[in-house]
């Protein structure tokens, strides 16, 4: 028989992974605050639910997917309160990216009612949340994250444990702290590259068979016009949100505050990418992360 | 017949490079200030040589490999003054790593005599040099890139052509920068990682199948006992020093200086290596750069 | 008739802070957790009371003097929940440096109950605690700040508005990090000196009649023997501690990210200070911000 | 008897000097390569002379001021030489700022003939050279900067000796980083209070009384409308521009180099200023470095 799944939050990321659940033939009950992703979940094969709290009843998994810590604290805790409603049997996933202690907060109330939780925060964009090739860093124990695995797997095509509850947005916050090194790295060294005569794609070429080499330079190139495909070459179209950058890189901060580790590369990127949204007239929080290159380049 | 080749300067990389030249049919005529450095040439197949002038009569190619600017301006320009005796059929391969300027100066000095002249720096350390797997950034013209290919084939596993003379130099400064940048940054994210509560091997792993992966995390993981045979798991016994990445990045610096670009995430690796350099009461600089992970880490 | 405060939180600042009141013709109720700050209180001429609910009836003020946020908003609010027996006259006075959220949370709870309340975090140290010559940046209405006054020029020489709640907090955060920076800066720069071969008494009279002058210059010369009577000359006894400085650099990180503003330097300077926390085998924690000189010395 | 100066160079800086030479009695035989300026000495009485060598003959002292150490170089020793033809007698004071190297060379050279030289570059701008205020930063023996004195008396009001020949130099580089970083740290915190909600006015009379004093604050406040009479409030008309304190920054990372000294916050100065430089489509090397303050603004 079908496994059930409650889907809480149904946004540019959330509705493409429940569309995926159903694809994989799970039963999947879609909440969200607004009418429209109702309405699409309900296209995509969802059975559209107006109440988080009549959502999650019977489920065998109950999938969240929503915008920051505090809105996951009151879904689960403070405000709706699912942890008070769900089945002591269903195991929760909460997708969101969230600081930690967030993760830490939702499954120490869990397990004070008996219910299971892990935090699987997502890499990739709004395509592979689409085409089901997302990855998840999936925080929880051993057996909770073989438990997750089938779910996971129906709307990813990577899943890793990093450790207990919460371990998953730490191995996020790292994983995209390191992004954000490499690509603001990637766009000044080919700045200081092409200031100095240089072709970019002469010098990317070099860089991609070298000790340079990085996923920046491999698979999104950030100069215009060197690689087919990446939003550099698409007016910086996301892709990946300089605000969604931002946001990381915002927890890695708060992450280094409480673990009073030194972050001096991720400071420097996070203040180069919010420097570079304040830049030039317009919000550039809306365009690709790429962008950082116009940071750099010259009138 | 045979080509011969002039090698200048015999340390630790020329070393290995002029045998690399000899066993592949290469007469060559070795010169170095060094009494030992001559005697291991010899033992190595080559024609030691006592006067760098008398080295290159008759010679097909002049290849050099020395510690900075000033004493490869002097060797060809103000003090040996090479270029005065060189034969005019004859390819200079410079592959001492120095400032784009110093190269272009000695190939236009070089071209004021109606000689031939390419940079061509290498990347690789002693062992590669010794296996003959350097990889070569090669500034020079087209036809004098061709002309160098075979000699540089010798010694080395990649070829790469970035430009016009003094185009390698600017490559290999952008490639090390870079690494500079993503072996800090890497450094920092695990660090980050582990002071989170994650293994550094797991979330090595999982980084190196997300989007932070970079040749640091997938060749060179600077955090003890994750990878085998890296200078990490070996107290960071070199591989590549501390000293000779600070020499790098102070290129980096001075090349920004003089196109006006801005290098903040180059300059922030710089003070970090550098901070490092003289930290814990021994000096750093001899250590392999991955030692970096030392600063970050907690006592 | 004089006037009576509850004081809560004896600790180090706190201790001198309550004397100061004691003299000033106030009668102080005294409160703390520990039994021998209690006693130091009531030595000094305080009324000891072993309850906060017991101290604040019937006062005319409630000074606070707490170690962080959570503990602020627990005493008030969620915890002790003294903003529900404080009497409606009474005005509250939270010296304590915390996050402005947490001041303004205290500060919305308290008009709700008709309660008044300012921010008005100190800046000095123990010794200026003790000598009654802090000073105090104030958030809270213009009528409230005319209130809080008296009490605050009995333990400061300097009070400030700096605007309404939560501005108090926004003040010393922006003040300390601007602290934070040029400290930093004087320490770079006087190492640069010396490493040329300046002498740095020398540098540091030609800098103080110069642009580079600064507070941190003026009356706390990092450089060992530079200047009589600072932590430098007193091999970094604090003063004010690196943790202290590192406590507040983390809410100006925190800050930034609530404002979406760069703080490039200020990042730089966290980190900094963070790296020399850590450095060298002991807990460089506990010496005087100063000693960031150390980081920068070479071996 | 009046003694008698060479004054090499009447641009902005230089046509002031010269001109309060002459009016504390000196005898200036001046000389530049534009007519322009040499018309305008003339007006200011000095002896326009169109050949350097001309003017050092029989002259007391000869005064430079220069735009970079490659003309100081050429026109005492490889171009011009004038230390061929300068009189034994003589004391050569260069005003000019450049490389320490650049001062240690002319110096050495100097002496190898038998001359004496100081190095003293200035601090001020063009009021403060038009108005005998500058300050100046000498480097030389005791016995050359008593000799040099009165001729820098006649032309500032602060005469710094900071050590022997190139040591003015160094105390320029350190003095200009050091503001460099108080005027972006200045900037920040301005900003930050801003964006938290505080009066920039307000905010700047607390940190001025408070421990984040310091020159840039005190008197050349970045925020316009702050502080009547500077740049700020003037569309940030220089003043100081931005590319003068790029070059100062320039020669800071070129000493940081040579010294292997850890400068992290006067690169992240320099790269802040050369973003700034780069951004908004003009050309904001030509605006006073104040406008600084406008990187860190919001659209």
């Amino acid at each position: 028989m079908n496994k059930t799944v409650a889907f809480i939050g149904l946004g540019n990321m959330g509705g493409g992974m429940a569309a995926n659940l159903v694809k994989a033939g799970f039963k999947v009950n879609a909440f969200d605050l607004m009418e429209t992703n109702l309405k699409a979940a309900a296209d995509a094969g969802c059975t559209p639910v107006d109440c988080a709290k009549t959502a999650v009843q019977g489920v065998d998994f109950v999938v969240s997917m929503l915008p920051n810590g505090a809105i996951v604290e009151s879904v689960y805790i403070d405000g709706d309160a699912l942890l008070d409603v769900i089945p002591k049997a269903a195991l929760i996933l909460d997708c969101s990216t969230v600081a930690p202690a967030n993760s830490r907060r939702v499954g120490a109330e869990a397990e004070k009612r008996g219910l299971s939780f892990v935090d699987a925060p997502v890499s990739g964009g709004v395509a592979a949340a689409a085409a089901g090739t997302l990855a998840f860093m999936v925080g929880g124990t051993e057996a909770n994250f073989e438990r997750a695995k089938p779910v996971l797997d129906a709307m990813g095509a990577n899943v890793f444990r990093a450790g207990d509850v919460g371990a998953g947005q730490v191995a996020k916050i790292c994983n995209n702290m390191l992004l954000a090194i490499h690509m603001t790295g990637t766009a000044e060294a080919l700045q200081l590259g092409m200031d100095n005569g240089l072709d970019p794609k002469v010098l990317s070429d070099i860089m991609l068979k070298s000790s340079g080499c990085n996923w920046s330079l491999e698979k999104y190139n950030p100069v215009p016009g060197v690689m087919d495909g990446v939003p550099a070459s698409n007016d910086y179209q996301p892709g990946f949100m300089v605000d969604l950058m931002l946001k990381d890189l915002s927890l890695a901060m708060e992450a280094s505050v409480g673990s009073k580790s030194s972050i001096p590369m991720g400071t420097a990127a996070r203040n180069l990418f919010n420097l570079h949204k304040n830049s030039g007239g317009e919000d550039k929080g809306l365009k690709d992360f790429s962008s950082i290159q116009q940071l750099y380049s010259k009138p």
